[in-house]
């Protein structure tokens, strides 16, 4: 495996003959997922448990997981984190042999429950980094996931085969691949996104504390800082809450980072050493260059998760 | 005083016959206001450092003061904090008796500086919420402050036929007037505008310490959520530093926010009351209504500062 420098993601990656993907929850990210794959040539196939305007989207989950069976579906859990037991169980009795991925957001309460199901030979997790403020079927668009970021886990042990397909799928989705440990990739969407939803709330407080007048001064700094916080507060709780260790952990460092802060202003009211280095991890954050993972091998899972812990993405595979 | 539903602010108020603005600093933000009074028809002259190519700006601080005197100019403190002294100390020498504001940011230390000069008779302070992230004369447009808040301080004691001068001067670069006292406008843009600032900065950094794979991950919530950590970091160090006591509270609030959210996840593992309430704190920023004050009578200042305090604002006087 080697790397050099990424261009931009390349078209979505066509189907080859017979892939099929089965989408478990069709709302804006498993719908989303079912419609791009559709788009590249896969064929596609669907459950939702209320009735969505799409032929191939039915309220039968028996019928649906057959139909996965015959065709030898990659089958993608797009359920919420409390439905997710539920359609684990429905896949257990009616599909425990296909390929299964998810794409729920946080991978160590989905990997345990995928355990407890007994269907862990067969799973390799998935986390698409995109999203919007919406949710549903409605507000489903097959173009959701053109550039973005798709983690799919790259955690020892796993079936190499069903871990091609799911990257397969990402590509058909017009993502690029990272490979992560799923801890890892637990640890550092704590930093990147739960983190901030955490601070957008508080400083959504603190100003709104503030009282008319600080409401009234609010621009672009204040605007920018809490706009997250508009997000339903269920569907932060659930993503969250999924994440506690990793998210105490990030919060623990910004109350660090934070106290010395204070403890500056406090003592000779300098702010100096906060705000220069905050300016200089965000260079690194906005100058940040994806480089491309070539030469993939798949027996070599420590080398893939090395190469997606430096920045590594897959554009092909 | 009366409040009425407040409308989008209307076009900049035309000069009356003989209304001169003097500016001393002709960057960013003094540069703006220049060309938005010269546009809406104040005649002006300013003062810079370094020359700039404009034929009513010089570089001889003494021919600019002595023009103002001559045309009775309200005279604008455009400076940044660092170079405050220096000009105080040349307005004292050459126009002690002119009518005199400032666009510095925070009011207190702009406050101390002006009575230390011997020139708090005839000051009012004021501070237009605009900005961007670049600086100098060549960024400035007479457009900039458009629909922004301009706090002008409401302090008991003032010189009120200077309050109005300088609200006009806010009117006429296109503004809405905010009429605050100096230390709750202090206390409003610790919450609103400082503390966001190092927010950011913090935020910044315990995302880049997730190294190149969290740096890759990052998305809407993180690139928002740092996005003022781009500003030049010591243009954010002199606005913070010069409000210390009042980012030590609003830090100091939110610390405790965060601390109990800490709290929450390191036992119940729920962040239900942080994100929940901080939802209905963006939504009333989201939300919020400026009304408009009517009727305004500058011999009772209390009450102005007082619908200044319930999201009252001037757009007209």
């Amino acid at each position: 495996m080697h790397s050099v420098r990424a261009e931009p993601d390349p078209a979505p990656e066509r189907a080859e003959p017979g892939e099929h993907v089965c989408v478990l929850g069709t709302g804006l990210i498993g719908g989303s997922v079912l419609r791009a794959a559709a788009a590249a040539g896969w064929s596609v196939s669907g459950w939702n448990r209320t009735p969505v305007d799409h032929p191939d989207v039915s309220t039968d989950v028996a019928a649906v997981l057959a139909r996965a069976v015959a065709v030898d579906a990659l089958v993608v859990l797009a359920v919420p984190m409390t439905a997710l037991e539920e359609v684990l169980r429905d896949v257990a009795e009616h599909a425990p042999g296909c390929a299964l991925t998810d794409v729920v957001s946080v991978q160590a309460p989905v990997d345990a429950a995928v355990a407890r199901a007994g269907l862990a030979a067969r799973f390799v997790g998935g986390h698409p980094m995109a999203g919007t403020s919406a949710s549903g079927w409605e507000a489903s668009e097959g173009t959701l996931f053109r550039g973005a970021a798709w983690v799919v886990a790259a955690d020892d042990g796993l079936d190499t085969a069903v871990w091609a397909r799911v990257a397969r799928l990402a590509l058909a989705c017009g993502a690029h691949v990272v490979p992560a440990a799923a801890a890892e990739h637990d640890a550092a969407v704590a930093r990147i996104s739960h983190l901030p939803h955490l601070l957008a709330a508080v400083l959504a407080r603190v100003g709104a504390d503030g009282g008319a007048l600080a409401l009234g001064l609010g621009a672009g700094s204040f605007r920018d800082g809490t706009r997250v916080a508009d997000t339903r507060p269920e569907l932060t709780r659930a993503m969250l809450e999924a994440n506690v260790p990793a998210l105490r952990d990030a919060l623990d460092d910004a109350l660090g980072r934070l106290g010395a802060a204070r403890g500056a202003l406090g003592s000779t009211g300098s702010v100096a050493a906060t705000i220069t280095d905050g300016h200089v991890a965000r260079g690194l954050f906005t100058d940040h260059i994806r480089v491309d993972i070539t030469g993939v091998d798949l027996t070599d899972l420590a080398a893939l998760r090395a190469a997606g812990r430096a920045g590594g993405v897959l554009r092909a595979l």
